[in-house]
């Protein structure tokens, strides 16, 4: 693969991954969305299918790893140049933020409306007092940065760890073993889908304490989006738990990686 | 494609796009039907699974564009004739009248229960008197338009013609990209899933503030049917903002054929 | 195909469609079962997930039919031989009884908490005379005849059988123009799983008015199971509906075998 | 197919398929956890999605049966020496530990919440009271018990068994069938899509009654795991039940083998 395909497949496909990902939760989240309160089977069905989305139009331009931790598990198990993952992490971030900014165009009123209004404040403000009661839960750090970045919902840098390298582990392992079984021509469109659905399955089953990141780009790049956006009253972007969702989805690739070995 | 094909195809096929399409906004919303109250998840997987039947009928037949903005896509990218332009737009919008028609059939006896329930005019009513105090709010045009056509939840003509921009990229980069990974034949019956689950993902994932009509003739057909059927209590048919839902998906469809050029 | 071979597999493909269809609307209806009030997603994904498995398991034995409509489009469209259909017919009808039988034995314990529950017994009878004051109404037939077979909201023949020929000519329709782009070997693994969404979507959608029955064997072999079955206060079996979920679909199958000859 | 490939293939596949199973239904059950309530059709999605997980993952390794039942109705169909059973069984028994245990680490915070909340524990008391008037009702042997195991509604042995029976039979003859009308490779890509979308169509229509088990080692290594694990107030393990969701899929697995030896 050229670089140039590299560049343009991982940046346009993360995009639409983060543009999508976090686009549902904008939906399911905010005030004034036809979408608001429509759950989290909306939720992981949305984020599974912004991976399909983005894996289908990138996938036979640059492989669509679209993550971190699947080019870090490819390069272990050998399908991708080392000499090549620095344009794929680098694209990869470069296409989340994109994403993320073009979530808040889509939901631009939306936002406003949300944050804007007395009754959202009101009742954050009050689940972050609570928080201070128990000094285990998670202290919301904005009423909307959930829709840029996942957050735990008991705050436990070792549990909150080992739920992030555990889940990316299940989403690699998935996808490396495909060769074994599919006609080895890396994502074809049928594995589009099917990692697709296996996201899905992580988000119903792996995503109730920690969100499920399983990917240190689609984390960080909107993180950062939100710290840099002029939002009202969006409150902080809570640095202090962004290392989990960066090194444990990279510490469960490269594992998944040598547990594919074994076969 | 001869002629007969290309009229055939899309014509039936967006028939039946329209038909389950604006079929499952009835369900959801009409009176003394089973599915009231079914939610979002609910019209966002009937709109997707419309899209599905609509194109594994006409696939082998004209394609299946079924939309405009795929139309003008293609034709950008090189895929279809600029000279079977106009009978494709022209058969896409008699089949979309064709859906809102049987719609209406369908749900006859609902219509008219829900279209005569003094409840729900009032309720309606006092949406629309609400909405005046907001400018910017939406004025619900109708109690029932909304299973024809979409409307804005925040009316605000720039951010509402950037969503739909938006999203008819991602569908029409989605569909023109499967060339590069499947097996280049058009959209073959794996592609046509596909391509109705990115549906589900764009209706999710950015249908909170428009209502994705994503596709010219889906909605500008059926207001025509809406401003013509003799429904009791209908109210008007919001024409002021029908131009965004054909003017901004063209414009995203023929920019996802230039996004495809690069590739 | 032989006659040893069409026997089986339809006897057992719509055993298990209507064994898995009967048993979602059983499972989100009656008490003391996990799945109670799962909702209208639950039920439309329930009896596509039963089509798939009716289909995938006898695919490769009969082609799967499962049902007199789609025999009779094939009939007509020239698939299946004339000479066959009443085994096709036959085995259908007994296949949908022993199915029906099964969801009894399966909710046998449910079935007895529900139709012994006097508040349950309550609410219908109320429901019975609520529906005497608007004639168009329909009565309700019994607390559980909805988990054997299909009945209207709103009473009305004209709309009913209608509702249930257009939903039958999209289902028919969509299964016959599969042999145009697919590989024409009659329904294949992926056909099934299409045709199955696509019967998800026709619930959404089209179910709303009736409850879409498309497929008399479905709805009349259940019914006989329902007026033999020894239950206690399970009411009548609404034979005055009976005739518009057998010829609906009848009409709808022809119609669409018609249609297709278009092409 | 090597023993090394057996023994490897089917404890990481089981225990990934255990891991997203159990973990949907910690998701949906426990305080803390963002999908608490996420409802009935993600808890039947999520096991669903859990079977495509393992499937995926280790079809191409072990063919992926995960299952005791589907093992013994492959050997008696004769796609899987009887020589191999005993390996197949003990793997699935091995992996389906590791992975209630995995679900135990990736919800620990939310275990204790859950386990240490006076209102849940007298909530879930006064339930068991309950089931003390009527004599069949299951008595709730523990809160979080059903993250683990399966048990019944209404607590009936015949019933319970038969249910078991019937769903297993379903699930193995859908499995053995693919052969008949798929390229006879074993268990490919779209087969573990197709299979995994059964299993969340018998758990939608035939889970309500005992929750579907269908697999032995689903229900008795994670009974097992719960027995052993350090959780303060889980309760029983239920053990006078365990039988029936061994026993039952046991019988449903074999009865599948034989029934498909008609075809």
């Amino acid at each position: 693969m050229s670089s140039h395909d590299i560049f343009l497949g991982e940046t346009i496909g993360t995009a639409m991954l983060i543009l999508l990902g976090g686009g549902v939760v904008a939906a399911v989240t905010l005030k004034r969305s036809k979408a608001q309160n429509a759950g989290w089977l909306a939720i992981t069905f949305g984020w599974g299918f912004a991976v399909l989305t983005g894996a289908y139009t990138a996938g036979g331009v640059s492989g669509a790893h679209l993550n971190p931790a699947v080019t870090i598990g490819l390069a272990i198990e050998g399908g991708t140049k080392w000499s090549d993952v620095p344009l794929y992490l680098g694209s990869q971030m470069l296409g989340a933020m994109i994403g993320a900014a073009l979530v808040w165009v889509t939901y631009y009123g939306q936002f406003h409306a949300h944050l804007t209004d007395q009754a959202v404040l009101e009742a954050h403000q009050h689940n972050g007092e609570e928080g201070l009661v128990d000094p285990k839960a998670a202290p919301k750090a904005g009423p909307v940065l959930g829709i840029f970045s996942t957050g735990p919902e008991i705050r436990n840098p070792v549990q909150n760890l080992l739920t992030e390298i555990i889940a990316t582990v299940v989403l690699v392992l998935a996808i490396l073993t495909q060769g074994l079984n599919d006609n080895g021509n890396g994502i074809g469109v049928l594995g589009a889908l099917i990692t697709a659905l296996v996201v899905v399955g992580i988000g119903l089953s792996l995503g109730g304490p920690t969100g499920y990141a399983i990917n240190p780009a689609r984390d960080l790049g909107p993180r950062i989006v939100h710290a840099l956006l002029p939002l009202p009253n969006k409150g902080g972007s809570d640095w202090s738990y962004a290392w989990i969702p960066v090194v444990g989805p990279l510490i469960g690739g490269a594992l998944a990686g040598l547990i594919y070995k074994l076969f």
